[in-house]
């Protein structure tokens, strides 16, 4: 059974070049259409500048100048990278010098041979190499694609809405289809060359490809953490001057730090969420692939079979691709209430077109039944033997894929404001930002109840019909319509940055209107983005986690609850995600204190600064916000990459499994909470501002004492939305792809025992 | 081996009735300290009016101003405690009912008769409505010594500190002195009573005494819950509009939700706490009896033994008794300085006195050895053994008595203005509101760290040496100096309404300066123990966890974070505070927007309100307030009485007991950041405020932008503290042990697998 070799080969790179080449076609098409009306001119070191011919009077001098601001941007944005990328670098050679290290010194045992271990340290670091090259060289590409598109979106909103949405609309596809193309590909190719070395020893090739999953996702934790400090310092320091002090408008040229935080918007919004789901997707790919390693499907050398997990990433991109021409061709946003819907319909109309797909990819590629193993339930054996059909799968990958979708929506619910819950934390602004502040915060919790029902539900379906392999693949259905999740978390910093770029070249109120409607329609997707995030990071760690349990050979009896290493565990692991927030909160608050002072010294010392006719220091700002993106990200990152290997190492696997466990159910409700809150906040105020409603207009708009409340609890739900909430999601993850990574290792020390129970005498 | 039966029968009462003497004593203590200078008249309704007759110029009108409002405070809180006993008298009779009708109507299995389980269902309910009643008697007791005592409070503040100070503190100690006397009598009566009725079969004695704790507990969440809204309702809207629009100071009489804030300090942080420490009691000493009555210790009927749990209550109690006259006349505080050390030595020392003692108790009282039994690691077997010596208990105990002490110490670290966290949290506060709150959300986080370690290490030592038998007994151990830490904690909300009192009886500036240096100190010994309260709550649900896994016949195999029943249940269990919270936080803000409302209409139609010559009519906010708690309470209630009831019977024990688990470890660290965090957003404004420090005085004292940002985080922080934070212990206590008393209904539905998986036919 199962489809032939060749053709399943072909399809998957094919699928890989099909959506990296669409990617292309769309950045031509976002080219050609700024070209309408306007010319490209190559300025002396290469960078292309916007200027417009049309004379719509004066209008050639707008252009030029959100061209220029667009240089700024991107120039800040390269610059940060290239520095952050810089000490990524450093922190990868270390770690390829630990993995390779620690994996190669591992006693053989089992029959394996010391070439097995050393050949399982050098093929883990280079996936682990290729992974984070591969999350660099994304969250690159999104960068340089955003800060292409959002000047270009902002010229274009002077022609109307329908333009102006399907500039970011379609550069934000750019970015779904080039990371979602590139990730597939790349593992597509480590596998191939892989199994050259590896040859039948599929459990050995597909444990090293981890190490994939590992580098994706340590390069997305620095990444999302760098990059939420760098834009969260300035947006907060911007705003509580700028906003609250000074009274000017949001983006206004005269704040020192608008362009760090416009840079802010790319490097932390984009550079980080690409990073996150490109990681998001490898770890559930290798989760899957290690898992079915040591299945019916790897011990009988079934390479369709196998290739499954590829299989569905690669019809998914088919599908989204399908999909995309639905906004882009048939049925495009043309006014303003129906930009939520088209980006919401994306979602919907990708979920409705993979569930027959998927049904197809199961039963074809998958035979008719194979066999998983499940952790044991008697201590002498190494696992149990469960029997699955082939369509089971295709339950597994329809829960997820339809789960995401409710996570999805819901969040739109909560986030909305279009819906009751943000308008009623926007009716407590008028007693003030304390009261702002609770229903915020209650708001967020509430908004825990469905995605967790949700993804519970997924987990008992997954492992009730595969084991571990069946939540591994309700993580790759959440994840096969990501080409889609990406377009559309994309086109909110898109089109928020060219809401910037639209103020700061003084394009007037109407165009800045227009921006303001896409980008607040991109408030709500991103946070649907953050609840598929997080969604497919809770089941992708415990599938990760299930693959970590097997390789470190811990079965039912070790992880009882009831066991105290298990259970103290749990409490650690539940700690962990309040103390990482700890960090990045006070992280951003520190950093915005500095940015505070620093735009207040301008106010102060730079005379005609507020008048408009002097321009303030920029370079500061931007200096100041990379120095401290670039500090402060080494605690968290540290936290998270050194408690697994301290706790496998000193305390045993046990005890680990504890802590994966513990920080993932705390975490997933902390990360939601954090993340809604924070968005509901944020939209509450642009309810109050936009006053479309008879409802908002009583709150008394823009300057009104109910609006300074919803500024606060905007910026107190900065951090929680754009660091603390998103960074959660790949906390939960790394620490689970690591602690699988590492699995030989930890049992190598004392058998599991850990070094410190082994010591004392307390081995079990 | 162990102490005479009739020793250990009669030392328990004793010590018992000693503790309630001793409350008897200081409370006459207290009482003639207020008759020194005045005279005691009964008015009409037998209700004690306090005059002053000493005449220092017009002060005999202050003090009848002051008893006039202590009339008021008192009438206005048992008004409310009528009203909510009232309901919960409704809702113990029909959790009487079914309890009664559940427990009865089990099939009889394993050689039990029809006759046991109609027993069982009998002397459970009953022991339910004793646990009830005595925690509605505490709360009661607890509120109206309270009462009695802040006037007095107030009216020594005129002599000094000492003489206030002694009055707060005598006060508290008779309600931690009576509470603890009354929770061990009834105990003892109950267990000797039942007794009679069960003979040899100390297993369902035992097991039906753990309706003791689920009484004690239901009550205290309601009373916490009702108690927190009542009082952050009043005070919320009392701020609100009082303080920032009004510009007038706390407390100030012209405030129409004054009296409403000062009858909640007492019903909520009185009462509500006092049920809260009662139901820890009582659960911890039930959970202890209900392991050991299956360990050789009861099969072997061994007296001494088996009462080991209570006497380490009773001579916790002489203790804490030898302690209190350190206070009161050793080393009492006489200048402000002195207060927090003094209060701070009580815990201190309590916990060195109690060591030897727990060491001698555990000798002589324990046979050498016994054998526990401890979950069974196969299927083919009900539970394994474990030999335990006696010393071990010794060692748990102190685990969790100087595990409590250093988590008491850390809370005051992270919530007293004396320390670095807090002042930095004021700092923040010199840009506005929102960084003042991101760094007290980030201050509670971290304040997770080192309490979860403790009670990790707590869990880990006392599962080691004597399985859940040990954690019983580091719970035990944290709670042995309860009747220290109810003193200190009441002292605080006493010394909170003296100084309500002073200022609205307008006692002067000297006099309120007394009493807010007596109440800041109260602030942190507040925080103090709620650590105390969550950490115990933490190892007290953990032990009652461990009873229901070995009731419902849950083995380590069953209860494998590897299985999907149980990880769903973890995660579902760990969004539960979440939605809790989000429930009490959204009642307590709608509670203080009619507040706001109602207060701001007073101030609008009330002519000469403002100037004073008018009173305003506080009896509108009382029922407001009244009338928010009791409709309010019964939502979260519900949530945390039904859950466990419903996963129980629909998704079977296995799917509970993760439940309780993902509950615990989430909702600690919850509560311990919200309270926390309130404590520091609280004690951050009382440093503006106080000016005691250069950078005190920098931030601009009362009236300016920082005190005014820290006037919004405190506002937050009154539902997170007193409300929300709180509660959370007593949900994770609570359905631990409803969990455990229905657990033989559990078993019946499906043999522990769910109605729902038995009727979907994947029973497993």
């Amino acid at each position: 059974m199962g489809l032939p070799d060749g053709l399943v080969a072909s399809v998957i790179p094919a699928a890989a070049v099909i959506g990296i080449l669409f990617a292309v076609f769309l950045w031509k098409r976002v080219a050609a259409i700024q070209l309408v009306g306007g010319r490209l001119i190559s300025s002396q070191n290469g960078r292309e500048y916007l200027l417009e011919e049309e004379q719509r009077g004066g209008e050639e001098e707008v252009v030029a100048k959100a061209a220029d601001i667009q240089k700024s941007i991107s120039e800040g944005a390269s610059s940060f990278l290239a520095t952050e990328y810089y000490y990524l670098g450093i922190f990868m050679v270390i770690m390829a010098v630990i993995i390779s290290g620690l994996l190669s010194s591992v006693t053989p045992e089992d029959g394996r041979t010391r070439n097995d271990e050393v050949r399982n340290g050098i093929f883990s670091t280079i996936s682990f190499v290729l992974g984070g090259a591969t999350s660099i060289l994304s969250g690159y590409l999104g960068m340089q694609i955003a800060t292409y598109a959002n000047a270009r979106t902002a010229v274009e909103a002077r022609k109307g809405i329908a333009p102006a949405f399907m500039c970011a609309f379609r550069s934000g596809a750019v970015m779904g289809f080039l990371l979602s193309g590139f990730g597939l590909l790349n593992l597509f190719l480590a596998i191939t060359v892989f199994s050259r070395f590896f040859g039948d020893d599929w459990r050995g090739l597909f444990e090293a490809i981890t190490g994939y999953g590992l580098g994706g996702s340590s390069i997305a934790l620095f990444g999302r953490v760098a990059g939420g400090i760098y834009t969260k310092a300035a947006d907060v320091g911007a705003d509580l001057v700028g906003k609250v002090e000074k009274d000017i408008p949001e983006d206004d040229p005269r704040n020192p730090a608008v362009i760090a935080d416009n840079v802010g918007d790319n490097v932390g919004d984009i550079a980080g969420m690409g990073a996150d789901l490109f990681g998001s997707f490898a770890e559930s790919t290798c989760a899957a692939l290690v898992i079915s390693a040591v299945s019916s499907l790897g011990t009988q050398h079934n390479y369709s079979g196998m290739m499954f997990p590829l299989l569905i990433s690669a019809t998914g991109i088919i599908v989204c691709l399908a999909t995309t021409f639905i906004a882009t061709d048939l049925k495009p946003a043309k006014v303003i209430s129906e930009i939520e819907h088209t980006l919401k319909m994306q979602l919907i109309i990708s979920t409705l077109l993979m569930t027959p797909v998927a049904y197809g990819v199961a039963v074809l590629s998958l035979p008719a039944e194979f066999i998983m193993n499940v952790p044991s339930s008697t201590a002498d054996k190494p696992f149990d033997e469960k029997t699955v059909k082939n369509w089971y799968m295709f339950v597994c990958i329809s829960a997820g894929l339809w789960g995401g979708l409710l996570v999805g929506l819901q969040t739109e619910y909560f986030t909305s404001n279009r819906y009751k819950p943000v308008q009623d934390v926007a009716d407590a602004c008028r007693t003030g930002a304390a009261t702002d502040i609770i229903f915020g915060l209650a708001l967020g919790y509430k908004s825990c109840i469905i995605p967790t029902i949700v993804i519970g539900v997924a987990i008992y379906v997954g492992n009730t019909l595969a084991g571990m392999f069946g939540i591994a693949c309700c993580a790759l259905g959440m994840l096969s319509t990501l080409a889609t999740g990406l377009a559309i978390d994309a086109y909110g910093p898109i089109s928020d940055n060219a809401g910037g770029i639209a103020e700061m070249a003084g394009m007037g109120e109407d165009i800045r209107e227009r921006t303001d409607a896409l980008d607040a329609a991109g408030n709500t997707t991103a946070a649907i983005g953050k609840g598929f995030a997080i969604g497919s990071a809770a089941l992708v760690s415990l599938a990760l986690f299930g693959a970590y349990v097997t390789r470190a050979r811990i079965d039912m009896i070790h992880s009882s609850i009831l066991d105290p290493r298990v259970f103290a565990g749990l409490l650690f692991g539940a700690m962990l995600p309040y103390w990482f927030s700890a960090m990045t909160m006070k992280s951003v608050g520190k950093a915005a204190l500095a940015m505070v002072h620093e735009v207040r010294r301008q106010f102060n010392t730079i005379a005609g600064l507020m008048e408009g006719t002097t321009r303030p220091d920029y370079k500061r700002c931007v200096a100041i916000s990379t120095q401290a993106a670039i500090t402060e990200m080494i605690a968290p990152g540290a936290l998270v990459m050194l408690t697994p290997v301290l706790v496998g190492a000193l305390f045993g696997t046990q005890c680990l499994a504890g802590v994966l466990a513990g920080s993932l159910v705390s975490g997933v409700q902390l990360a939601v909470s954090m993340s809604n809150t924070g968005g509901a906040w944020d939209n509450a105020k642009k309810y109050i501002e936009a006053g479309a409603t008879e409802h908002a207009r009583e709150l008394g708009g823009k300057g009104s004492d109910c609006h300074k409340a919803a500024v606060i609890g905007d910026t107190v739900g900065d951090p929680l939305k754009d660091t603390s909430g998103p960074s959660l999601n790949i906390l939960i993850k790394l620490m689970a792809v690591e602690s699988l990574v590492f699995a030989p290792f930890f049992y190598n020390c004392a058998h599991g025992q850990g070094l410190i129970f082994s010591w004392l005498g307390l081995a079990q």
